[in-house]
């Protein structure tokens, strides 16, 4: 019954269908099964995604058709020391960041940033604003009943709160925002998710609160998310107010080490980002003034088990760099960055060891220093990144270090 | 020598760096030596990150410090039956859609979506626009000297092309376009890069028209990359003209399949659209005005070894959704999806896999039909997710969804 | 002495400076003197400049170097019937509104939208949020620093308001936010301006209150005004979270008065606000979600004595239209619309009359309602112009109207 | 039969509409009832609206239901030296800039900003691009079908010219762009309307084009304007690609200059302009990298007879700040400059005075030279108001300057 070959006929004969497998073999079976029928029908041998080394019973909550694993290749960069006169930032110490990429060069790259960190004594970082957000949108009649709408909503936040807060074990409702545009009315949640990045627990605890506004006003609710959460989408409201953590980074690096270590100066390396991640991100009307934020974010997403799709936030970004007293001070601020330590894709056996690697595996003490500390180190690996990719174009071997390392 | 203990205990003492091993063993020892280090200096037991499925020494275009791999779940959606009439799309028939991901409930989602457009007959794609883009920034001495170098520019650019395509076996270059502000000279280079993603030889090539620039005016590139290209940050240039590939997926879908299979009506799904992905969006300053495309293209682009970080261009895109004669239309336009079927990381063997699944390993005939296919069977993919998640909105199930598949 | 002739020749010779002359003459003789001046030195003739209706000395705090006056013609649309059934919005009952404009056929199309909305018994408007912002930046040594002095701010916000309200008879501070890029600190001050539009009050304000924050913290002063305002630039931040006041227009017209008076149906006009305000738009870039909502502001703004700059903000509107019950639902909501009915160009004849038509000349009772009904009435005349021309455009007639009355 | 208060009479009664006045009276006394009305309506005096300097009959293409016109206070700045080389720029030598305001402070600040630049030996302006743009929007049956119109479009751009070209005597079609969303199709016209701003121009030119497109293809014009234009809404289409002229002024001052004239540093103004300018606008989410360019522009506008509603665009600019060899070199960039010196407002008495105080009244030679010329001026003098402002945050004094001149 719940041999592979047989599974994968009965779909061929339509007696079952692609997503019913599990409901007839285990599955690790279920997955076979479907190597099987797609190597029927197509030319591939699936033999290296069939190799994972993950149960696939502990994959379930992730994947649904699950045919095996993808492999990505996964190095890490470090040490880089972060915050350490030990005041104020979550992470402190020295962390090895694990990246999973296939992006040749950009390991190199931020290695070699976290070594003039290292060089420049450490970095500094913090969260400075904190908060998972959901913005259901809801149907009213026009614009006066909108504006009692949200009075209704200021004047019972604290129902609201109790209704959302019972959904959840740690969730805390923040602050509610509302926007008005006609006969539409958006409430933007925000919520202390702790360590988790907390997509799924806001999303049942706005529902909850959804509810009481529907029973309790004009209001009808027509989306959970009124994509002024906003989720997985490039747009200001996250540039400006910021979702999961807003945490910048920073170093001042001494002349000398720039010179010696990056073969350029501070005036030139500030002049870059002027003139590229300032002018030309201005000219482009983009949201990321910084040079390749995303590539680390990525990689530290991958290896780490976040969302892959929210790097379209984590590019929200800005690096400035700047000549003080003739040293270089280089940042790098990332509005929007979605991370957790709990939940999600970091349960899965190599993000867990990922997590192990940088100490920040499940939930912090206090709640939430985990996912904070996480974003600390990304958002340092990231400014990493960006100074040696800064002085890479500023000594113009952009595209000979592609040569001799991205082939 | 090449005892993976031995070397960690080399690197400890800082007889060896961490990014040396290479030099003094095999990529495979190197990666066992730097996993070595890792579990000494830290609690990781980092026993499945070693257990990888590639061959170490062919990763080594696609990451330095490697310790071993990340596994993702692998799913499949689909069969998806695109552009049936076989006139203009790239991609013909039926495809099965491999999709990388932790984010649970996706696929499934993905799945109904390509169980609906198959009831509806199949989905239409067209790539409307394509071009790679490399957009050097060059410092002049002002705005007189800035509007002659892009007159010079202008009438030279037979001998740029020269230039540019001596460095490269298939690109083109299409077209320079120059922006000027201030004492900044900014030129998009945009090429055909046939079925590569065709970052690395577009930087390659356009660094070659750089130096015939540099030598033949007063103009001084101050970085390769002047952040109009624009890379791996969310832009309105890419939102508005395009890059890697433009791509539109849509279907009309008849009323009784949208409230047989969907549980709602063409009219509710249309009004979830318009409030959430259209005025939603509008109010959040977004550049992305769908519900989730971004999932979909971040699974696929992990699934098929597309650059993780270019999900943030990816997510430049707009789902519409209209009643046409009591029927659903529903589009997905993705301005700037940047994908290939050669190079970069589509040659490791998940990957290379994934790819046969689709049946669109490697180069295509003509040159760059792979690649198009790709993106047609992505954005139809990315469609299909749309319409699922609009129907679950539109008939409030998102959060219970996650109740039951997420957690 | 103060005749003009000798004075321009004073100036010619260099014995004086164009900014001088009021120091020899009165206003109304600097200004001729300045006239003798340009039309000496070019070939111009100043006889209707100089023809102006308000006393030279009442313009000085609008105006330096003075030389006359700039004529717009002046029209009126309405009346427009607003808020009849008396709760919520601050203006009530019947609003003629003047419009001071070049533009041929602006006025006759709002004038034409005015008639609409009155057969459908008038329209509703609410101010939904108000606030006048001032965001000054300062320099900090880094984000640990940024830190701290985020945390003082925060919790000294009482003495601030207590500084920065020392200097206004009438304003008061709403709330302060902060922003950190690096080490950069920016804080964006709102206050309640009332009747007044409020930058001047607000700048002012904001100073003592950064006069406070520099002598307690170890932050600097950069800019009293960082671009977080924003002022006068088109920005995110004011289209998502307001400036001025946000402020909605809408109104449900029956279908029978869409077909007889505007020539097409709902449907029409809500498919081309989607195809035209809504999805063109997204695929522009843009924060403009409407038609030409300026055109009416920026009409209305000159005749009541507003700023003209001002209208870059009242561009960041959304035009919504919709088919409901088979009538059509349309409304208009401006994010940052900034008016004031005091201070100002307010205080100038013809701009003062204008304020006198409407019934809303300087301070309302309470204070802020004459303010806040400006709002609703430019808003409402505002949606009358969209209604119009999506009606035109909806029934193919703008190039023809531009035939006839826009030569 | 044409006694004002007679007409006024026969309106109050219903005999009469407001708009109908013209076809009984003289313009002029058509106005007059107006006012009588209005005053019996309301509490309003308008003596003054009623005192205007120019014929009435002669405002007809501009306004419609006319009162009588609005003054606002004219000044002038100046003189300021432009393109002193005589190579490039269309305009050289002095020019002195009427500015029609009520911001008190502005023309005070532009002026000292003209005097820096003047001191400085002149500033160099450039049009670096130019076309006025017009994008219909239309309506196919999908993306199979717009792939097809479009192919349509590229291949018919000739006969698309001659038709539209056909409507005019002076504007000629530079190109057609395409954008694709779904099921419709945007086409971005761009002309050369020589010295008129010309947006009526290109409306009826771009409505022959599309009657064409809709005899030929299979596509069904939805909106002559889709919003792809864009007119009259902040928009990164127009930031990106420029709208009517795309210009850029700039200066290099002499470090004596900066620290004698304006009591600070090239240092301290570049920091506030990184700060402000391009960190803060990065970080609000502008399209707006500037201080107040609007203010100038709006100023300039009004005094010349331009459409103020395109302020809108105006604000769409970019000003640089940085040291050069010990001194200061400032740009200012503005992307959509839409400016003209015949037709619309400029035909008016006080704005047709103004285009002669600055020596480019009606049609240049070449055609399109003196609108050119026009932006030039504009540009350099927004950026002296540049200039002035951050010379005044470095130097903190832009709220007593407010508190002296501003009231």
């Amino acid at each position: 019954m719940s041999d592979p070959a047989d599974l994968a006929a009965r779909v061929r004969e339509g007696d079952l269908r692609l997503h019913e497998l599990e409901e007839h073999a285990d599955p690790e079976t279920a997955a076979a099964a479907r190597r099987e029928l797609l190597e029927a029908e197509t030319d591939a041998d699936l033999g290296t995604i069939g190799d994972f080394s993950f149960a696939a019973e502990d994959a379930e909550p992730n994947v649904e058709n699950m045919i095996g694993g993808a492999q990505l290749p996964m190095g890490v960069a470090g040490p880089i020391p972060l915050n350490e006169d030990g005041e104020g930032g979550a992470a402190e110490g020295d962390f090895y960041l694990p990246l999973a990429t296939t992006e040749g060069a950009l390991i190199a790259s931020v290695n070699r940033g976290c070594s003039v960190i290292r060089a420049a004594g450490g970095s500094d970082a913090r969260v400075t604003k904190s908060g998972m957000t959901r913005a259901p949108v809801f149907r009213v009649s026009g614009i006066a009943e909108a504006a009692e709408v949200v009075e209704w909503v200021e004047e019972n936040v604290e129902r609201l709160r109790e209704k959302a807060e019972e959904t959840t074990g740690h969730g805390e409702l923040l602050d509610i925002t509302p926007y008005v545009v006609g006969d539409n009315v958006f409430l933007r949640f925000r919520f202390d998710s702790k360590d988790a990045m907390g997509m799924n627990m806001v999303t049942i605890a706005t529902q909850a609160a959804c509810d009481l506004i529907e029973d309790a006003t004009t209001a009808s609710l027509v989306a959970l998310s009124g994509n002024l959460c906003t989720d997985k989408k490039p747009a200001a409201i996250n540039a400006v107010e910021g979702r999961g953590r807003s945490v910048t980074a920073d170093v001042t690096i001494p002349r000398e080490v720039v010179e010696e270590r990056l073969h350029t100066t501070p005036e030139a390396i500030a002049e870059a980002n002027t003139r590229k991640n300032l002018i030309g991100s201005a000219k482009a009307g983009s949201l990321g003034f910084n040079a390749h934020a995303a590539n680390t974010i990525a990689a530290a997403f991958l290896a780490t088990g976040q969302d892959a799709a929210q790097v379209v936030e984590g590019a929200n970004a800005i690096t400035t760099a700047e000549v003080k007293d003739g040293d270089l001070y280089a940042s790098l601020s990332i509005a929007s960055l979605e991370v957790g330590t709990v939940g999600g894709g970091t349960k899965l056996p190599t993000q867990n060891e990922a997590l192990d690697v940088l100490g920040l595996r499940g939930g912090g003490d206090p709640a939430g220093s985990n996912a904070d500390a996480l974003a600390e180190v990304i958002a340092t690996g990231a400014l990493a990144g960006e100074l040696s990719l800064l002085a890479a174009l500023a000594s113009r071997h952009l595209s000979s270090a592609h040569e001799e390392l991205g082939r």
